[in-house]
């Protein structure tokens, strides 16, 4: 009898679902053919909406923040899920920034004219419909659907069953901001139930209604994502994030770099986990940077020659190398040159981001040519890893995956294209 | 016992393509490397191979002509299977073709910097390991491979069990050819079994050693790979492609265009398979269409006007608009303007190929605009959805998804991108 039921219920969350991707795929044609104009002014709505109404989402915060508590929820997790004044201001403000950047639609990526005469143009156009399954932060709520709308897509957002109450709030104001610019409200959907048989749906693409998934959450969610999606995936795995000091590079400067690619936050994708130094200046440049770690706080877990260097450095296994701390602790190699470096690189990163520090060009070519990340930096931090500081506006992740969007996902990487080709009566031959 | 032994093969063929997954990552990283002299000078020797071994591969063919004889197989499937001297030197030639591209790696697509001096590239670099899953068609052993070499991808083939042998005899000079460029011979490997476990478990991406999988064939391969993968897929499904003759048509021209997308080949994905004519010149235009098309042999389906227009049209039912016919019938449609046929290609179309023939400028703007079709043609054939006609060399297929490639997919396509980022000891603030 129970099972019967719970078969029912399932249903029903099967057919709402249905429901949500038939109006998405409706929403996203009618916001294919919106000008620029009115998805900017539902841009510029939605800021406004979420400062003024700041105080309805704090309250319903307030509501997650004392459920989740009660449950016992860790601290980490509170502090994701715990909004406040100034982050639902930078919320808005994020809204904003999206808005001001320039439309990713209708852009001519590449025109040619064929010996016929035929004209062929690559043109930008929206993805769809995308799905974006997320964890406990609620403002991913809003960052989310500012960046679909800017690009033209409908969206299906299922948050964090612990954030539930706040991205309601937060999506209401969204809703209300699309109906203000004239654009359907089922352009932004939100997920109307905590049920786990909701994402199962997403992920098997709604008969059709959801063109693209993107997963942001820890590794459980975006492996759950891969594993049982349908429809195609922009996510990414870890981070485990790589900066090797080559024999040619400064002193002053690698310490600098590598105490910003693991410190400056230690909790993003892009912070450095594993530090690699060429054997070519261990015996000048072990010793300082280890110290410099240790005295900034960072636990330091070496092979041989890191413990030899200082004693304070802890014995690290192999495990360490495959290990995305997130934390403020590293692990610490000594390679034999660029070319150990590589392959050590080849071997236990995730291709998200490495970094060379060297004066030495030729070692930087290589690095930069033969490390297959989605991001490889010379002489600069890892932490640079993200779609803000490249330039193109907020992000909706690191992509890890080689296929579309690689690196920082944006709004123009939220877009396909289509081929326009203009004819006088040509017929082939 | 037979179950357990059944079991045990099964083993046996996953065990295998786990390693041929292993070489095959192994193979992409050394190609990767190798400068496009190595890639171009492989392509060069393997047409020469195809050449000088036409005998060895039209004997192999042979045998799997008469096997798929003696298994009573269509004469459609045997004509696909068979193979002749011009069919070899076709190959050939389309392996050369493939050879003189321009190299699709290490182009730089985008070039910025940033305020604090960083300087970011996005760079192009090959997908990794392609999965090639095909049917009958033997030559797709040698373009598909010609276009993953070129685009410095390894590639894991598995051909349809009918042209088994043809493509053993064919890889064999393909392999020979990668030996003699000093490139890793596993950089192209064809699956040696027909057991359909192999399949299952290419499309499991072999442990994470397949980056991307390719159907090429008919819809119950696309829809079983489209089902069954757990990696991304880049194909198609149906061309079920159009033809909308606007009120402001030549008609002369549309003649000339309708014939050519309905006859010029009609068992290509691009081959139209619905006209839609407009109601303001059903007067003037339907009549001579209808003639021209049943003159030239093609059977036409059509609505009640299009009956009442000629009697020897047949009644069109729902399923003819959904009906990829890939043979000479047509069905055919009278809409509203260009609004009617943006309906009826959004209800029933595929995404694939859709065209306008008009006078109109603003009739052709709105449907070039307004179609979401991967091709969007005015006044022109859709039998131009071919990556040659567009001057992207060979194809490995007109893709219809919106993710990565969407229309032809050539050895462009092929690739992915990282961002090269040059710095002077930036760190983040």
């Amino acid at each position: 009898m129970v099972d019967l039921m719970a078969r029912e219920e399932e249903r029903d969350v099967e057919r709402l679902m249905t429901e949500i991707g038939r109006q998405a795929r409706g929403a996203a044609a009618a916001l294919a053919r919106a000008p620029a104009g009115a998805r900017d002014a539902a841009l510029e709505a939605m800021a406004a909406r979420l400062r003024a109404h700041a105080a309805r989402i704090l309250a319903a915060n307030a509501d997650d923040i004392e459920a989740a508590t009660a449950r016992g929820q860790s601290a980490a997790l509170l502090d994701r899920l715990r909004l406040d004044e100034a982050r639902v201001e930078a919320m808005a403000a994020g809204v904003e920034a999206v808005r001001a950047l320039p439309d990713p639609l209708g852009r001519v990526l590449a025109e040619w004219t064929r010996p016929n005469g035929l004209v062929i143009r690559r043109v930008s156009v929206p993805l769809g419909v995308i799905g974006i399954i997320y964890e406990s932060r609620p403002n991913v709520t809003a960052d989310a659907a500012a960046l679909c709308l800017k690009s033209g897509n409908a969206v299906i957002l299922r948050g964090g069953s612990e954030s539930y109450a706040s991205s309601r709030a937060i999506h209401a104001c969204l809703a209300e901001s699309l109906v203000q610019a004239g654009l359907p409200p089922e352009a932004v959907q939100m997920v109307p139930t905590r049920d786990r048989v909701a994402v199962g749906s997403l992920l098997g693409g709604l008969g059709g209604c959801v063109d693209v998934v993107v997963p942001r959450g820890g590794r459980s969610l975006i492996e759950r994502v891969q594993r049982d999606a349908r429809i195609p995936v922009i996510g990414h795995l870890e981070g485990i994030c790589h900066v090797y000091v080559d024999g040619a590079a400064d002193l002053e400067m690698a310490e600098r770099i590598v105490l910003n690619s693991k410190l400056r936050r230690t909790g993003i994708c892009g912070a450095a986990e594993t530090l690699l130094v060429d054997r070519a200046c261990a015996g000048t440049h072990l010793g300082p940077l280890i110290a410099a770690l240790l005295e900034a706080g960072c636990e330091v877990r070496g092979d041989a020659a890191a413990q030899a260097a200082d004693a304070r450095v802890q014995a690290a296994s192999e495990t360490d190398w495959r290990t995305e701390y997130l934390d403020a602790v590293i692990a610490l190699r000594v390679v034999e040159g660029v070319e150990g470096a590589i392959r050590h690189i080849g071997a236990y990163g995730s291709g998200h981001t490495e970094s060379i520090v060297t004066a030495d060009p030729a070692a930087a070519g290589r690095f930069l040519e033969e490390v297959d990340s989605a991001i490889v930096l010379h002489n600069a931090s890892t932490q640079f890893a993200d779609g803000g500081e490249f330039g193109m506006g907020a992000e909706i992740g690191i992509s890890t995956g080689r296929i579309h969007a690689r690196g920082p996902v944006g709004a123009e990487q939220l877009t396909s294209f289509k081929y326009q080709v203009s004819g006088s009566g040509q017929v082939r031959p």
